[in-house]
């Protein structure tokens, strides 16, 4: 089956919706946040914690699983979900995101892109048919469109003819996935630029996709920047599918979006800063490595939920952060995974109760204290 | 109250003895594995993934956390256990183990040992007192004599002096430690002298400890060695009190110190060589970046009961490890532990059987195939 997305509750005061998406291996509620377990796995969690986390559906990277072990080991052992262990929903990406931070301009053609392996230099050559094969290959639950992600800025002149090749690409793409398993999202590119972003959003609609995500964002454009792409594109995606804005995470950035009308999010900020000894509070981030919590015995957060705080104290997972112990950074994970769930879980409830404005602005003014 | 130990087996064909210990956090039968913990964690693990692999006694490193996150940070969390969030029983060691491969044999005097920090290269100074002092802080269940552990090989005259001052260590330490709640063992050296262990271990039981460790192994001495080591000291020790092999945790070894009456061991084995992607099985070790397993997607061992084998396969954990994710050592570690624990239920079921000698044997077979 493919996906289905129902509306529940539209906000009355912004464009936020509260909606349920079903797929083939069970239904989550939107808006939703998605960790990212970019090589088949959450970094430094099992499954179990990231279910224990409220996740409901997970994102995978096609370029990082082609690249290693091969679509080919994974397809072999009875696909993604199998291979990690993970019954839950999942989706990839195209690949094109990763590709065009290691190709050059002049290795785009209109077939697709010549680029330089990551891992041993190799050339690699990744097109929109190719791009499809490896995810039908994963069997993630919902896949994404190979499409040109430009740096920014990029210049009008570039962006135009990049747009009109991804959606080339993305009709190109779509005639080469047939299976009723996998939904298919199409992804509305075009810059900063208003004309491009409603032009690439119509154009993608025609195609008649199963969701539709706004690309070309987290590319170093800055928060203002990206709103605005947000609000260039939405309103021309229809109403009755799912709109997914890729790697964002940010919990502001978050409620940004979905005052705008995103669905789903993903992001490796609350893995990555976990790395690095950081959480992510109501008061705004912290960094246990900060000497003030060496005999700090009281939970990242009062009130979470997670399985981090309510059995373990900031002495000890500052401890472990200072320690190099990877348990630190499993703990924060979880704590910050959490979080950003219970962020989206939060926002689902004011939206229904027709609160989602004023939580908004109370959540952003705490945070940024 | 102070640990009990109670024999429930002994075997007919060899001096191994199947038993119970009782601690004031819960009792665990002997002979056992403690997985360890050197900074109050069993490196990438969860101390629910430790109890689900059978671990019923934990050990972590004096020393270690000494130096950080300093002995008074965990008496302010409420000790060791509420620390680490770990509620079954622990022991510490006493650092001398540590504080011999930091220290030049010049540093030792009847006072102490004067040595240079790990992390910071500041000079320290550890005495039998000051290692009570810090044990007693921590709170374990189980905490050991301050020993000097020589290298190997050292002169009989270095290890004769060696022993007369452990001895004198061993006394003090004791004088000063004085509570109900913390079980403290002595522990017998000597080297590879007969004469010197037979001392050491006569000595040592007149001072009335709760249990006898065997030190001065795991230096490079050997298997035959160390096997002597065993042999020379433990006909010495009292059979109404359990007897710990410091630092041993290869299996064979195991079966051949149960063999002489051992009922304890800890080793950082099986989470070290998991981190290098090796696997306990009872057909010898595998190492999963073999290419061998990239399409073999068969648990680890088949009718492993661990949470890795019911859950992943070999192509899977393969892949974490090649891309060097910390979920891959996670998964090996967990296994393991299992492996060990697991064959120390399966020794205690042999020896409650009087078949122990039979399966060792066997097993070593298999295992060195």
């Amino acid at each position: 089956m493919k996906i289905k997305y129902r509306i529940q509750k539209e906000d009355i005061d912004s464009n936020s919706r509260y909606g349920i998406i079903e797929t083939p291996r069970g239904s989550f509620e939107t808006p939703m946040f998605m960790p990212v377990g970019t090589q088949a796995t959450i970094k430094s969690m099992t499954p179990e914690m990231a279910k224990e986390c409220g996740g409901a559906i997970i994102l995978s990277n096609t370029y990082h699983l082609w690249e290693r072990p091969g679509e080919d080991v994974i397809f072999d052992a009875g696909g993604l979900h199998e291979f990690m262990n993970y019954d839950g929903p999942i989706l990839t990406d195209s690949g094109g995101f990763q590709v065009f931070s290691l190709a050059n301009p002049k290795d785009i053609n209109e077939e697709g892109v010549y680029f330089k392996s990551n891992i041993d230099g190799k050339k690699l050559f990744l097109s929109p048919e190719k791009s499809i094969e490896i995810q039908n290959k994963l069997g993630a639950d919902i896949i994404m469109s190979f499409d040109e992600c430009p740096p920014y800025p990029s210049t009008y002149e570039y962006m135009k003819e990049s747009v009109e090749r991804t959606l080339r690409w993305a009709k190109r793409g779509k005639d080469v996935h047939n299976n009723d398993k996998q939904s298919l999202f199409g992804i509305v590119q075009g810059g900063e630029f208003e004309d491009l972003r409603k032009h690439s959003a119509l154009e993608t609609v025609k195609l008649d996709f199963d969701g539709y995500s706004i690309g070309g964002t987290s590319v170093g454009e800055g928060k203002d920047v990206m709103y605005k792409m947000v609000d260039y594109a939405i309103n021309y995606l229809p109403k009755d599918k799912p709109r997914y804005l890729m790697g964002v995470g940010d919990p502001i950035d978050i409620l940004e979006a979905v005052s705008r009308g995103v669905d789903m999010f993903d992001c490796v900020l609350p893995t990555r800063i976990a790395r690095h000894g950081n959480a992510f509070t109501r008061s705004g981030k912290i960094n246990l490595k900060n000497a003030k919590f060496k005999y700090d015995h009281t939970p990242l957060e009062d009130n979470c939920d997670c399985y981090t705080c309510k059995h373990y104290k900031k002495s000890y997972i500052r401890h472990l952060i200072i320690s190099k112990e990877t348990l630190g950074g499993t703990l924060l994970s979880i704590h910050n995974i959490r979080f950003l769930i219970k962020l989206t879980e939060d926002i689902r409830m004011k939206i229904k109760e027709n609160n989602f404005l004023e939580f908004k602005e109370e959540f952003i003014k705490k945070y940024n204290n």
